[in-house]
């Protein structure tokens, strides 16, 4: 059986958000499945030296309007939350809480957080807010807000980000196809040719 | 008659290398035309903060693989030069003096330039290599050589510069259509369709 995809991202990310609604559909095309990892690109910026792109003059402005004809252009709504970017430690958490459980159900949670966060523009930093995005989808609000303060579930993020960042992942989406690194959801053409072809 | 597609690139970019065999054709296939600007990056890093490739960890090293991946899906030549980045005054200098004299001769030297340093690998810094890439075109060496030291010139490239920046250019490629702007060669598909429908 061919290898899972790795998909890389931070839920803080517009073009992870993407390559979210994307992503799977991608893989299934070609029989693959496909495993999430969220992270924290504030993180990979420390060893990188990038920045957030609002804090960067011409560049950010350029992004929010490209953010936005992307997801024009692939048909899905998109609206920027404030503030932007926002820090997804509680995301996360949840996310790999769940992902040891129930692994379709955290991927099932990352996409209504990403629908959330960037297809409405809602606030999803508070636990409490990714609690209330959770609940719609059978997982136990209480259950996940005490799994965000749990020493190990905060171990696995920290793991979680290392293991990324010593495979080479520096932005958001950022996808590994039998170690072939891709990344920006602009290269999604690419991974569709790498899969049907094997390289070239 | 549509107004010209603004190309802005530096001579020191892989992908605006890869942007120039393409550009030309992709908008000849929409009737349009193309200008070409090319520009010193570096100059625009100090107003964005951004600093070249190789000096960034883990960025730097994707970006080899991914330079050489793209150019061998477009199918064109690739070789890395050494050094890269490099400074690329004398080819923008003589590009601009070219330019006021004869658009398309202009615009075959700034091929040139490009297939050598990026197609070959060839070390394009100095005045000389350029007037040497120059001369098989029926550009008198002597002339471009004078040229590049003529401080009218120098000025007309720092005002081209100035203005690149002023539009809100910061990477190359940077592609403008119809006041759109596009960053990186992977946008070309988006251009296509920018082309063909107005926008979307």
């Amino acid at each position: 059986m061919p290898a899972s995809i790795d998909f890389y991202f931070d839920f803080s990310s517009p073009y992870g958000y993407l390559a979210s609604t994307q992503i799977d559909a991608l893989a299934a095309k070609h029989g693959r499945t496909v495993t999430w990892h969220p992270f924290l690109l504030g993180v990979a910026f420390k060893t990188t030296g990038q920045r957030p792109l609002p804090e960067q003059p011409i560049r950010g402005p350029y992004h929010v309007r490209d953010f936005d004809r992307s997801a024009r252009l692939l048909g899905v709504p998109f609206k920027m939350p404030e503030p932007f970017p926002f820090p997804s430690l509680a995301a996360c958490r949840a996310f790999y809480w769940l992902d040891d459980r129930d692994e379709p159900k955290a991927k099932a949670l990352a996409k209504a957080l990403y629908h959330a966060a960037f297809g409405e523009g809602r606030d999803v930093r508070a636990v409490d807010a990714v609690a209330a995005i959770a609940k719609p989808l059978g997982i136990d609000p209480a259950a996940l807000k005490a799994a965000c303060d749990d020493p190990g579930i905060k171990d696995k993020l920290r793991l979680a980000v290392d293991a990324a960042i010593s495979r080479g992942v520096f932005g958001s989406p950022f996808i590994i196809v039998d170690k072939e690194p891709f990344w920006g959801h602009d290269r999604l053409d690419q991974i569709d040719r790498w899969l049907a072809t094997g390289g070239w």
